[in-house]
């Protein structure tokens, strides 16, 4: 009794895990093996993440997003300082003050930007203003960046080292929130450690959930000089908030399915392609209008209430935000996945089109 | 390459899950649907729960044992409090620090006892000194009971009513441990509401992992005055703390798995069953000395040193304690589980007595 | 060898404290007599302040404004809550993360405006759009509003009153921050009432530093259902922070002096007349701007870099901030308190005008 | 109206300030200075106290204990780190849960003592088993001593070495609370120094409340490689905390005033030879039993209740604990400060008498 057509573009997990990892699921579930991440499964971690990203990392498998990118910080901020990043980020928007919490009340400063995109232009006067302020204001110590970004739009390499050298000029480290960071590198056609490491990136938030898997994330340090306290620190802070698995071999499998023969791009790839399948028909539709790049596997439109109305009576799901004073309508995101198939993005279009 | 002969009674968190959690597990794995537990299979989850139960619950499925207890607590006790225990409670002992992290400080005050199990002829008297110190000392807003306990012990229905009575008329809430609750109702022969909210529990510790779930607790609320502003609370903690899964099904289904046809307690009957089969040869064992009653799925033996070491050159994994002062030796603690068979159980035997 | 001309315009925390509280603590300095709040100084508190504010309070006296502001949003919100107040409000941008860190990390979000205060035109879209995100962000549980305002500015009562009504509508409390109340009073000329309670206030920081103390500030509770629960839990959340004197009679001694003939609103009367006398001049002066209303003791003026430079070659000292893009200069602060005399301020304008 | 007799013997917290003190800050009462920490008084600590320590030390004032030991904590111990210290400290017992608050949840693990000393003997112990438990506990970061301790017991400088090597030989940095620290020099007659950074003291809570200020205490930090990356990070913990006064001279100029002539080692004197006083009369007293060495300025005596009860009849303020199982009465302390003076501890052994 599944769906014909498949009409729920709320977000890219939404979605079931892809065969793949659940297959690696069932292929590990025998033998008693030592718990708490010391399984032989997760012993592999380290090496195949280093042979993806091409350098010597360390890996902290993570069971949500949110966790993920809240544990990173908290390994990289103290208590009484801030976090640079973008206001649309999703650290700042949509984690339920989950940073908040992990850092025990660092401060978020989001940066209004236009396209989810923080400016190297002007990322120097938020800092010196900051660091002018003394014990007065929390200061900076990391910099948060979110690759695809928020709104779809992805930052090129070019960009993402500008950022980070003036962040680490000011004695800031560098977190990536790659929730999508497949689906930006499908855009790019960049390899995993350009528009990481070598753009000057010291730790990734690895996103698998919304790759295909069912509940698995990884946190990757690349191993430097300010990365190496925040490795030795991640052990304690991972158990101290409930977050590392007894039975860690069934979430290390399944980055592994992801990392296998590349699935975790050949999924991003697909849902790319889904993206812009649909964009194009927004391109060409009257009352349709697209204001950020569509970089990634999230398309965005403006569109008319009763347009929406009709689409989410005919069963479509997607989320709608406010649109900027005097713009009439609201601000549609579709999500695309690796099981987004042509025919539901055709079937969305002709309903956009009727 | 399966072992022939299982040597791991390190704890039973090393096992794999039970096949009909798989199986549940690859049964849901089809469609779009919601998020964040808005799921059709999440929806069920307070039905069932409060069908085995027989009474209203509200139930949120958490990935670790060590997040379930910390959250529940969280909800219980404001950062200024305190949370008594047992000395030797899992939340005191072996949680690194997570209950502290979560509730934000509140402080844990662990109770010396001969066998895991709170007194409650002495509880009166912790609670009237706890509270004559007014402002200098955290006041108790929670008692936190571990059932089974850290030793293997179980407490009678009766003593569980005579604690958390005192606890309430001290305006205290009751949380329970539940981590190994099957093993203990499979001890006891009472009901599972017997045992929890008959007995006068407010919050649940239901665990999942070691009663043969890949990796799922609930926090079980049982619906009364006292826990009705922690429901309110809970789905902004669980959010704040990473632990929202955006696929809930998965987690879902292998409670429902552990639910149905009362495998959990199938399991546990097993578990409990290899644990009198050792407990059997121990006490016959000349060299071997059984400190606490075994009425779970774990037995404690005092063992000569040499024995253990050769327990260890065979490839048996197992804890081993301190012993108290004076006697000689190390406590070996062995946990059985639903993957334990009879014929582990007589090999380790055999050992033990070579 | 004291200064013939106090060129001290930093802040109104850079003076002495006034004669007459000085001389409370001297009259207070013998007897042994009961610790922590418990010294029949500390007892009429509560009567004095009710007095003023005709109305029943209960009283918290604190050292700093910091802390007052920020224990009393620690009573207001919950960790997982979040505070709205305006982008400029001194909690939001001065106090080094002290509200994030009493409140264990709930979110300050802080909603841009031209003159430093909220507007209730756009405050429910703000409630509105916080509130239809769910567990996703941090729910809005306190309106924090700051009166006189960080820009020198003041809320009218009846303004006070439709922002107060708005929150309370929406289930949020209201604190006020008034470490210039006093100085708002005398610009109004209403009563303490009218502008706390009367409008809406639950909870307030009454400033005493700034106002001639010594250092003491107090957390005024105005005793409804809402600020009934906050009153039981703040003596823990006082001694948990180490804002509990021992000695407390010399920290309520300094209230009971500045309320003694209304003091504090004497202060607050000369340091408005001052910041008049000053503003009179920058009004006729050629080249400076003033971009606030100067309606308490602060008076914010753009001013060329070539005069802010020979102000500060002789000797003064001023806050400087940056003035909006396109605007030239820099944003001098003059802030005056009980200390700044009549030929203080004509000096400067001397040299303003030099 | 001053008492005749002063019999309030419940804390040497109930005096008033001793007259130096309130001297200095009436001297102190004049000028605008830079606030926060700013001023020309402050700017002389760190030298006043590296002169009387005889080394290099940073200085914070603090204005109260409890404030003092849990920034200090705070800045000595990751939030997921623990504290070892004696089970009677007063950080343990008796300030309401700040160093949990302040260290966002460290643990704080109270070994048992019979007179409040630690013991080198058993401390090894201690460390081996909580460092043997992995992420499973709280690892141990610092170890927090009290000189003198909670019973008014000393250490031996020599014996302060031994537990300060063990801890450094384990990467414990070494706190002292030493709310009574000038008690204690005054009883074992060392120095300063010997009894602090030359017992391998690092981070030291300087008391001045207690031995005579209104309300000023200080963080001394040691300077060694240990200590440095902490001095970085106090003035942001400070000021978060809300205990960055604005004033600051009012708070320097009392601890100035302590130092000033050794007037904090004359009183403690003064207050030790008024507890020999009390304990020569008690030691001849056929009903009381001194449990504990009296070493500082407080007497422990265990007293039949119809006893305390006509003391408590005749106006007498003292504390009461419950004595060990079996033992009947109850554990009276009396606490000698500055202010008490020999008719005042003759009146009392004269009613003990009776």
């Amino acid at each position: 009794m599944s769906e014909d057509i498949r009409k729920n573009f709320a977000s890219d997990n939404v979605t079931p895990a892809c065969p793949e990892v659940i297959e690696a699921i069932c292929q590990v579930n025998h033998d008693n093996v030592p718990s708490y991440g010391e399984d032989p499964i997760s012993a592999t971690l380290n090496k195949h993440f280093s042979d993806v990203f091409e350098t010597e990392t360390v890996v902290f498998p993570i069971v949500t997003g949110t966790a993920a990118n809240s544990l990173a910080l908290s390994a990289m901020v103290a208590p009484y300082g801030s976090v640079l990043c973008d206001q649309s980020a999703h650290i700042n928007t949509d984690e339920g003050g989950a940073p908040e919490f992990f850092t025990h009340g660092a401060k978020l400063v989001g940066i209004p930007s236009s396209q989810g995109r923080m400016d190297p232009e002007t990322l120097p006067t938020s800092l010196k203003h900051n660091l002018a302020k003394g014990v007065l204001t929390p200061p900076f110590q990391c910099l948060s960046l979110t690759q695809a970004t928020e709104w779809g739009t992805t930052y090129s390499c070019a960009t993402l080292s500008q950022l980070t050298e003036i962040a680490h000029e000011h004695s800031l480290t560098v977190h990536l929130d790659g929730a999508r960071l497949g689906n930006a590198i499908a855009h790019l056609g960049c390899s995993p450690a350009e528009t990481t490491w070598k753009a000057g990136i010291d730790v990734l938030s690895f996103g698998g959930t919304k790759a295909g898997a069912m509940a698995a994330e990884a946190i990757v340090f690349f191993v430097n000089d300010r990365t190496r306290p925040m490795i030795q620190s991640m052990p304690h802070l991972q158990k101290r908030s409930g977050h590392t698995w007894s039975k860690q071999r069934f979430l290390s499998t399944q980055l592994l399915a992801l990392l296998d023969n590349n699935l975790w791009l050949t999924n991003a790839l697909h849902a790319n392609a889904m993206s812009q399948r649909l964009l194009h028909a927004l391109q060409r539709h009257p009352a349709a209008q697209v204001p950020f790049d569509v970089e990634s596997n999230e398309v965005f439109a403006v569109l008319p209430y009763p347009l929406i109305e009709t689409l989410r009576e005919e069963g479509y799901c997607f989320y709608c935000y406010p649109t900027p004073d005097g713009v009439p309508g609201g601000l549609a995101r579709f999500v695309m996945s690796f099981y987004t198939r042509p025919q539901d993005v055709d079937a969305l279009i002709e309903s956009l089109n009727a």
